[in-house]
């Protein structure tokens, strides 16, 4: 007697990603409800079930949904806004800019819609998300009918939705809360990375990931630089520092794993931890290459994901995985590595398994959820087809499909695509939507990008501190005579430091933009070794305000603030017409002299060879205070024995640039 | 007054890609005959031209097409044939076989049909090729419609189209004077790389390229292992050398140079040579990074090349613009390495000066060829659309846009594409002819597969030499005895030689396949050195054809062939169910006795540790013949003191194998 399935696929190249990697040709697939109850020859499935629905496959390959293991889908709205930029640039120059001014719950939504749209045409029935806002995500998902684990971000810094980590943790609890249980939701906690949190965060995340039983999402050893940080400053590789944290209590989906080594392999296989390898993500950063056959070796589950999709920048799954066999076996050097067949099982029944999901997608097996694509490869650029080794199939998948070939997808049972028409989703509008979204992201980069000024406020943590300087300076021959002359007793010396300076001047185009100083100052101590550094970043006027009185300057100094960044950093956020290097070894006093405060500063310009400079300066707030410690400052110059000296109305950065 | 053209593209992204990579949008474009005369805005070029064909591209970008800097067209038809393979394993497993069974005139013409109608549809609208029966391929290229470079193979192998390299020039020569000076076709001669022919055949080819003012197309520094082979056989890397052949004054286009040091680089630019650079192609057969921003940087016109679709799997230029820059942006490190822009110029005006057809294609700018594509951007995948930096246009195209965007080309002022419709080839006709050619290679290869003996004579190379052998073996105590006893004046010594022997045995699943062995036999002189090395393959069958007489075999040695690839290479292809390692030391007796010439073998099976055995063996021809010498063969053993010995009448490998 036949049984009762509610839809049968039939006249399929069934491949089913089981554990013996079953293939039928032409083979058939059984659904009922959103669950596969049989899968086999179409002549064995055929004379066992009936259906109301019977579906011709045309000879089209059937298989599993695709698993993008690691993903931020809201980032679809950023995909193309800055490319061919190092991390730091495009994080915090760029993404963090545009996401703290821009991103809300509409923002997620759309972006998730669209993510959506993209993911269901290119074969993808799951994905695992890391964003803010993740309840609207999961709703918009959910809407659009795919399986998705959604990991809510907790960070350190204040994000989008929230002003402090405790915000996050509260509202991760809730989500949680309100979709365990759900058919397509996996909610998930997902403390950031482990620089971007603290242990006490970590601690946090990982007792409600226990609590809750939900995955804990998390992206480890992208570049070496954070594993070279996590060392120096733990003494440790970050596995074992997250270990320390209790991290690896929960069901931990590591994403990225580029710079792991065996020992961590093990650790992390030994608590099942799932890996989400990314490998447009890693070319495209250059993080390196992720040890992904060591990691298989070694008994890991290895997902494969796109990653955001404006570090990618789209969401192509089948591009992922031949970029996954490609580059495992280009940095093995073995041509043999990661052949096709494992390949695709990483993006299929191992990435399900690497989301801790492996009982509800990822194979075609009785039982499991009915998440499947048709994928089409009589096209041009997929023929002719070989059958002589199994292994052809993956092959061709593989090594010759697009994403564009996907033709249908099913997930929990639903058509969500039919011979390319998306059932759950609007793509016109979407595409409206995020049109009129990027003219306001573009308006507000560009007006951003008009001024260095801007550019540097949208960095964030930094100060305007707007400040007037008077200032007097001479060309001097004998420096050791004046450092005698500060002595005097009509000079009370409050403070003496001496500094070795290295300044970078970054000159623009349009000298109304001001000219950005990057300055690294290293405090000497008395044996003359650097007691400390510290760095700044100044915007200069561009010219001085003007004379006061004889030989004295009224300069501006219109932005200061701590250089966080490194000088390559603000090299390529700023993108400087020219650069002009200075080093200086600087001793520099602190004194009051007739109850005002001064600097003197006496300068050995080093690098280029300039000579001895000295300086006197102090801030002032008025014209009328200008005008009186201008003639304080002679004063001074005169008491030095300056009075001869060769005066200097020129910042040496002009001096510089005169040529 | 105004111009007229015949054609008048308006309201598109025109990327000129010209010397200052002028954008235009909205602009616009006028084609005369094969020509283009005028790219600008839509303003201008509207004022200033009509035209009979005014086509709004509705806002698509509008460029050049693009150019495949590096194929092998007809292999289209071995695409997905056999993959995750080792070079040699591929090349000398597979291809080679196949194309010695199928490449005709007949095949390349439909190979390159669909690969044309491949390359249309994504976007290309020239290539440049290397194969055999070039002339058919060049007719092929014309009647699609596309421009194309198509190189002559002259090798010193024979060829499917020659016997002798002698044929090849011969053939290249006249192919050359034929289709010299055709609107589309530049014929070439393609020496296929300096490992696979000679000095003389080098230096032919680049006096024919000179004496036609062709261009010379070659494979130079693939692998690391061909400039290794090249240093300790020439004393001097790939580029010199071929330089020393007089190659290089010739165009030369120079495909991969994937391991070219700097100063190669700067001979290859001072001669103008194109480079050809193959992301997918070098990735997937692990040949390693090409230096493509050293190249960039020496000055040097670098191309991008799908290589032959067997071994990318496709000819998706889109696909090779994207890891091109991926590639050298995780190769050295750095994520600004090779930007959009840059890539995109290489995969156009770049690649066409890499062919030295810069005059002729490459850019959208009047007096040049009319090659031409529209990609719409506006799919899912690629949007939103951010304008706020020109560059944003080509990380658009290189990072998220997909072949199947392409929706029109022309080339040479034709229309090959319109609407996603090709309109110069049939392509469900091309398909079928595909399919059945297919079909036929899987059979060939199907019944090829069947037994290890057709896989090896498949290798070519190799002779059937059938041996039968009478065989007498015992398991000796004290070897040292046997050496003095084979000094009886009633044996005749004819040879004595000491071999150290590995042997490996491949085991397959079907015992009726027999078992491989492959043996290197390390010639030992009096000194105890080794004196020579050799290796052979030997196909043993599976069972000894029966006893002769008491205690002695009759063994039989079905196939036997010098082993001209490594252990790895046998391994890779054969794929053994299981492998043995045997290491023997024998001393080797060749002797008459009785007028009967026997070999007599003193083996200590060392690795594993099995002790000595004493073997007399004497072939034969027929069973009367075989029960003569079994007689002599216990003759000898009881002369030799060995009749009280252990008897064995196990191959080693069995008795290593019974468990």
């Amino acid at each position: 007697m036949t049984q009762k399935a509610d839809t049968l696929f039939t006249n399929a190249i069934v491949l089913t990603m089981d554990e013996k990697l079953n293939q039928y040709d032409p083979g058939a697939v059984a659904v009922k409800g959103d669950t596969i109850i049989a899968v086999g020859t179409e002549e064995k499935i055929k004379k066992e079930y009936t259906a109301g629905e019977v579906i011709d496959c045309g000879g089209k390959i059937l298989m599993p949904g695709l698993v993008n293991a690691h993903t931020h889908v809201p980032m679809t709205l950023l995909r193309g806004l800055a490319d061919d930029l190092r991390l730091d640039v495009w994080l915090m120059g760029y993404m963090l800019p545009v996401e703290r001014e821009f991103v809300s719950p509409e923002f997620v939504r759309l972006g998730t819609l669209l993510a959506c749209a993209e993911q269901i045409r290119s074969g993808v029935t799951t994905f695992n998300d890391m964003y803010f806002f993740e309840d609207d995500i999961a709703q918009a998902a959910a809407d659009a009918g795919m399986r998705a684990v959604c990991g809510q971000s907790v960070m350190k810094y204040p994000a989008p939705d929230a002003d402090a980590f405790e915000d996050s943790i509260a509202y991760a609890r809730e989500f949680i809360k309100k979709w365990k249980g759900h058919p397509l939701i996996i909610p998930a906690i997902a403390p950031h990375a482990p620089y971007s949190t603290t242990p006490e965060i970590l601690r946090a995340c990982a007792e409600i990931a226990k609590e809750h039983d939900v995955p804990l999402h998390i992206h480890i050893s992208e570049t070496a630089f954070e594993v070279e940080n996590m060392r120096s400053e733990q003494g440790m590789p970050v596995v074992p520092y997250v270990k320390k944290q209790g991290v690896l209590e929960a069901k931990v989906i590591a994403a990225h794993c580029v710079h792991i080594d065996v020992g961590e392999m093990k650790t992390l296989q030994h608590v099942n931890a799932g890996i989400a390898h990314n490998p447009s993500s890693n070319l495209k950063l250059a993080s390196g290459f992720a040890p992904v056959t060591r990691m298989l070796e070694n008994g890991l589950n290895v997902g494969i994901g796109t990653d955001g999709p404006a570090s990618n920048n789209d969401l192509d799954m089948f591009e992922e995985v031949r970029l996954a066999s490609f580059v495992a076996k280009s940095a093995s050097n073995d041509p043999t590595a990661l052949p096709a067949a494992t390949t695709l099982l990483m993006a299929t029944r191992m990435g399900a398994q690497a989301l801790h999901i492996g009982h509800l997608t990822g194979s075609l097996e009785p039982g499991k959820r009915a998440d499947l694509i048709l994928v089409d490869t009589s096209p041009l650029h997929n023929s002719p087809r070989f059958k002589r080794d199994p292994m052809n199939a993956y092959a061709q998948l593989v090594f010759a499909s697009k994403s564009t070939d996907v033709t249908d997808v099913m997930v929990n049972g639903k058509w969500l695509m039919r011979g390319k028409e998306l059932l759950t989703l609007n793509e016109a509008e979407l595409l409206q939507q995020a049109r009129e979204l990027a003219q306001k992201i573009d308006a507000f980069l560009i007006e951003r990008e008009q001024s260095v000024l801007s550019k540097l406020i949208a960095l964030g943590g930094s100060m305007e501190e707007e400040s007037f300087e008077v200032q007097a300076k001479v060309r001097v021959a004998e420096p050791a005579s004046f450092v005698q002359k500060m002595k005097r007793k009509e000079i009370e010396i409050t403070a003496h430091k001496h500094y070795l300076q290295y300044d970078n001047y970054f000159i623009f185009d349009d000298p109304s933009q001001g000219r950005l100083r990057f300055r690294e100052d290293n405090l000497i101590n008395e044996k003359g070794e650097v007691e400390s550094v510290r760095s700044r970043l100044t915007l200069l006027g561009q010219q001085r305000e003007g004379e006061v009185g004889h030989d004295v300057l009224l300069s501006r100094s219109r932005f200061l603030a701590p250089a966080i960044h490194t000088l390559r950093f603000y090299r390529e956020y700023f993108k400087p017409a020219q650069e002009v290097a200075v080093e200086k070894d600087r001793l520099r006093w602190h004194i009051r002299y007739k109850d005002t405060e001064f600097f003197v500063n006496l300068d050995e310009v080093k690098e280029p060879q300039m000579g001895h400079f000295l300086e006197v300066k102090s801030r002032t707030w008025s014209r009328k205070d200008a005008d009186l410690k201008a003639e304080l400052a002679n004063e001074l110059l005169n008491l030095l024995g300056a009075d001869g000296a060769e005066t200097v109305t020129q910042d040496l950065i002009e001096v510089l640039t005169a040529n």
